[in-house]
């Protein structure tokens, strides 16, 4: 029997720094109601997704960074959502800034969750490669301070088979953002057998940092970093932006779904809240994990020592 | 002091199964001349360059699958080219099947050399991502039996700078063909810090496998792999094809010089012997290495161990 699933890429327009979560909430519900009416059963949501992109300001006052973080989920802003859900039957995966207690300290991460269609949390994954600085860099042109605001993810890259027909049983993972540049990311998901990698992303149009980067070129990179994690592990990818003119920054949108092929199904035409689509047959992964991305056959692990062994890059003298 | 050097894809149209050495090394001659003439001096020629892609047949006997083969190098048959080299002042990466005796012991590999402007060995490489299958498989329009022909190469992925101020001082590294599918391939030579991937390849251009692959989907997938290695490890690379309809068997072009932007910098535009060229400033490759791929910065091996633990893939029930 084919496995299928519908999946939708819930692309958000920009969220103001002053806009309440119930606001974002309910463009969140909105977009739900209109992913499942085209078939969707699975909505991904972007990267911190109930507030704005804050890591753009430097903020002396904890106080303050933690107005953008959320100690439980679902709380009462988020409730309707899982509510929606539950009464459609449509899981979804969303970013958000977690702020958690474990062991009696408190640690901030940026996090994503997996819900399944019974809005209940199946499973979690907290960023890995934090881009960025940690200290105030006044040469920018706006901050990108994820080092100061959240810790290194602690959960590692897992995968998880939700035994649900309508979303074909496939093996699901999730990555955030700046991990889609790492093919780290995409080959331990890979090694997992991943079949649908679900990712959101915060992404200015602009590097900050200069070097030639300009808007086609930036899209250029968010799509090269999918197809190539998809292509190179069989597998199809949702990536969904928050774009727009966001508190002064300009926010790539280029939000898609990516084939195993690297091919793109669909993508986004606006920078606004936009919902795309598309049915996955789940088999086709198959392909190229059995033929040239066979791993068992091909892979040479005892070249590759380096890449796990050493962080850094040694040139030769 | 700015670090430009100007090197050229040597891309090379059908080898019949019987045109000779010498004949083929004439062909490789010319496109050195056309590529010193462009004020190249680095020469990328192909994979196996020297014969037609034999690994296409099925051979039960050794004593043909040997004359494919090269038990020295320079040999009679390449020594003109080597002293062509010298004469302009030009070095060269070249594939070949090399048979070898090592420690009493006869082997045979799928090899790439590097050879400085004064016509010296100076860097060897042996395919470590072998392709195909080892034994005649009926059901394939044609066969692709490197692993067969070929042990998997025992050199890893080493890098060299050579000092020479005419190639830029450039850090250097080595694959070949179904190697460039591979982030492990780049990523460990990014890590030994490489500013240029020289690689060639024997490319059918339409999948023996099926899969929908067609000649479109095909060059998309070479150029894919070159441009997110190129893109997420600071470098450039030349992948240099032999292309045309070769003893039946239609080999795909698409032969080019990526940035490390990922962008395409020149391609060939035909199935022939065509030389393309490209003037290289290495310096470019440290924006990317020194910042969104700053390796030191960015990297978490933590929670890579399973590229290196583990070669298969082990998805979750």
């Amino acid at each position: 029997m084919a496995r299928n699933v519908t999946v939708a890429g819930c692309q958000m327009g920009p969220v103001s720094r002053n806009e309440g979560r119930q606001v974002v909430v309910k463009r969140l519900m909105d977009m739900m109601r209109a992913a499942h009416a085209k078939g969707a059963r699975l909505c991904v949501f972007p990267e911190t997704a109930l507030t704005t992109f804050f890591p753009r300001w430097y903020m002396p006052d904890w106080n303050e960074v933690d107005t953008f973080f959320e100690t439980e989920m679902p709380g009462p802003a988020t409730r309707p959502l899982f509510d929606l859900a539950a009464e459609l039957g449509v899981g979804f995966y969303l970013g958000y800034a977690e702020k958690i207690q474990e062991n009696g300290v408190w640690h901030r991460y940026n996090t994503a969750i997996l819900v399944d269609r019974q809005a209940k949390i199946v499973g979690k994954y907290r960023k890995v490669h934090l881009p960025g600085h940690s200290e105030l860099d006044p040469k920018r042109p706006w901050q990108h301070l994820e080092k100061r605001y959240f810790e290194v993810g602690n959960l590692g890259f897992p995968t998880w088979r939700l035994h649900d027909p309508e979303l074909g049983n496939a093996v699901m993972g999730m990555c955030i953002c700046n991990d889609r540049r790492w093919p780290e990311t995409w080959r331990v998901m890979g090694l997992r057998g991943v079949e649908l990698v679900m990712l959101g992303y915060n992404t200015p149009s602009w590097n900050a940092l200069g070097g030639g980067e300009d808007p086609k070129l930036r899209l250029f990179h968010n799509q090269l970093s999918l197809q190539a994690g998809c292509y190179q592990n069989g597998c199809y990818a949702v990536g969904v932006a928050r774009a727009g003119l966001e508190d002064g920054v300009e926010m790539m949108a280029g939000s898609c779904i990516v084939a195993p092929s690297g091919e793109v199904m669909v993508e986004t035409r606006t920078s606004g809240d936009e919902v795309i689509a598309a049915t996955l047959d789940l088999d086709v992964c198959q392909f190229n994990k059995s033929t040239i991305f066979n791993f068992a056959a091909h892979r040479r692990i005892e070249h590759y020592g380096i890449i796990t062994s050493q962080t850094a890059a040694t040139p030769p003298e």
